[in-house]
């Protein structure tokens, strides 16, 4: 083993809400971090549509078989979060190309603010290529079922 | 630690040459996976500019100060040459949007014919960007000094 | 003919304003469908720059010689009112790659709600390329004269 | 109906192979179209990995269900061969950004030609967003089993 | 001499704040026009974070050096004041595929308001490419140092 | 005036053929350059399909009504071509996103190599997005007829 220092690795965002790519992103990848962190960014001025305390039970549920995965909301800076519990990885799905010039440059500031840190990606499934919680909001808003699209046991109206 | 078996890593690619850019991602890299093989693809039918056994004894001296990072050539299918070493992670570097399509592409067949295999992309440094094989293969090939963009111990006069 | 049921599709948006770059794509596209819906996306909560009567009742000028293009307004999701009007086509201008991920993610997510819709693009011709509403519209905010890039019978000033 | 001409559309391309991508969009636009032309390009300075005459076989056999596909070569500018078979439409699937700015010079270019002609995109489905025609012949090269991203009756062991 | 009349170039945007990036890009079309109007689009219905006043205090001091670039704040159509102060030419910076688009769309119209007008692109350097507004005001919205990506002697906290 | 030095740009490509684009970037940058240098790069490897004399004697013909357009063919890299002619700008078109990338990469390194030197970059006009040298001489390999994107005095039979 290279390490014993445990592999942490956070995964940020706002999970306005959580969906079936991302937990697909999260299974995968705790075959190469030892914890992953889903990390809520809490910002007061832009307001989410579903309220943060359901989005941690929510996510909390759907990692409820392994206790590698935590569920946490944080302000302030990734990087400064990144320090506080110890993680040097920064964990991020990438569905497209527009996704992907967006990442870089978050990513690369990141690194400029904290160069141990590392930004690492998976691709999402084709199957889920579509799938962002932009769109996925917007059928809820709209009435719609969402429910392929969100986590099995994920039930957005509890 | 959640496993016992060592994390190994390919980082296949023709590296004609080798640059900066692929030394930073294996460095990076390393402190994620426990081995690193650099897995050069021999393609019978399509001749590299620089000759297979000098690529492998210039990445060789590049990582000559560690024993986790290995260099081979192979033939055939990437995730076949996964399986032969045991490699559970295809380790890539990201540099622009139109290497994100086309990686896409190669790391989704490649997950649908080798479901256990997940690629891991890096995203390669700002200042290394512009840095591709093709364009400096060119710059070398025209007779300039490619020597910035190689690693310092590369060398290719040897 | 393959088939005695009449070809309907649904040109959905927010038209805020309509430009020559959609009339082109109707008019091109009504040699293909038997009739063309003009659905203005009707949003409680995002407010539009121009009033939504407005709106209808200049596409409705710009399609009066033609009984093959409606006009309407709608709530909900854009499948759901494909349904209610008997469409299985939902049209689409292409102008550039950013638009394409963006579309192709609605696209791919109105299929998996409902398998018997299609989307078919057809690509802007090339002088109406630059021409989004984004930027008419701002044009018009900031006092600018935005005739060349509206329907010859497009009168915002009516 | 809007006309009693038959709406005829050629689905041009190389088709080296023909991959279960291309046969979904032929699948879903026979209901848009009276009749498809699969066109496979001939070009004399090029050569393809499988004949000619394998590659029309196989796709004749894809298509043995429906008296509406029909499979030819053709040599010159696709807009010429459009002209000779009396087709308005040229289909073609868009599958990556990369790809669309391709297809979008191409088909402007063509009508810039032939003003009467209308290129019409539909959107692969999202798992067969990886599977394009080099990575696969590249599999099939390699000696590997790419039967999945085959139509199912499609033997190239024939 | 091609001409006697100065080559004056605005670089228009909304600087908040005013990066590294773009001091890079005024400082390199120095060399290529006589005069840069730095024009800060001043834009009633929009809030900036940061004070008119303070931006153009803080580039007037970037620039103190030279009589050259000139700071001012601007309503209306960007065409328009080109045109007031005589400049033919519009500069932006360049740093991804996607900030490529949109400058494309823009340039375009503007050109077809006023067709005298250029726009002239000059590239970010590779170190600044992940360097945008956006990211560094968020930074400084939540309490982190942004210093590195300013100009040096551009205190925001003045 | 900022100088007494004429500022002096090169244009390089293959121009394999020139087109209605790329003369109207020449004509366009004239006004911001005092003389441009079109610069043919002549690759022994790399075989044209029109040869390099005719090349050459058709954009000389193309700007018969200017002393201030030369054309010449270069070996050897474009940076050491710029100090030999005394250019400090390198012009290029860009035309489309996936352009964009691939011009962003080849200027770095330039600037890498040659840091005095800055890449120049206006937009085709929209009716040229399509226009580019690989498409037109296809055309003209198929014998169609590309007349209308070639110059207009510019005798591809001559």
């Amino acid at each position: 083993m290279t390490t014993e220092t445990p592999k942490i690795a956070i995964f940020p965002g706002s999970f306005d809400p959580f969906t079936v790519g991302h937990e697909s992103v999260v299974r995968r990848a705790l075959k190469m971090f030892d914890k992953i962190v889903i990390a809520i960014g809490f910002n007061t001025t832009k307001t989410a549509y579903f309220p943060l305390d359901k989005r941690i039970a929510w996510i909390k549920k759907v990692f409820a078989d392994t206790d590698r995965v935590e569920v946490y909301s944080f302000k302030g800076l990734t990087v400064d979060y990144c320090k506080s519990v110890g993680a040097k990885y920064i964990l991020r799905g990438l569905r497209t190309a527009a996704d992907f010039e967006y990442e870089r440059a978050i990513a690369q500031v990141n690194k400029a603010m904290f160069p141990e840190v590392e930004t690492v990606f998976l691709l999402t499934l084709p199957q889920h290529t579509p799938v962002n919680s932009t769109i996925i909001r917007e059928i809820i808003k709209q009435g719609g079922d969402a429910s392929q699209f969100l986590p099995s046991n994920y039930n957005i109206r509890e």
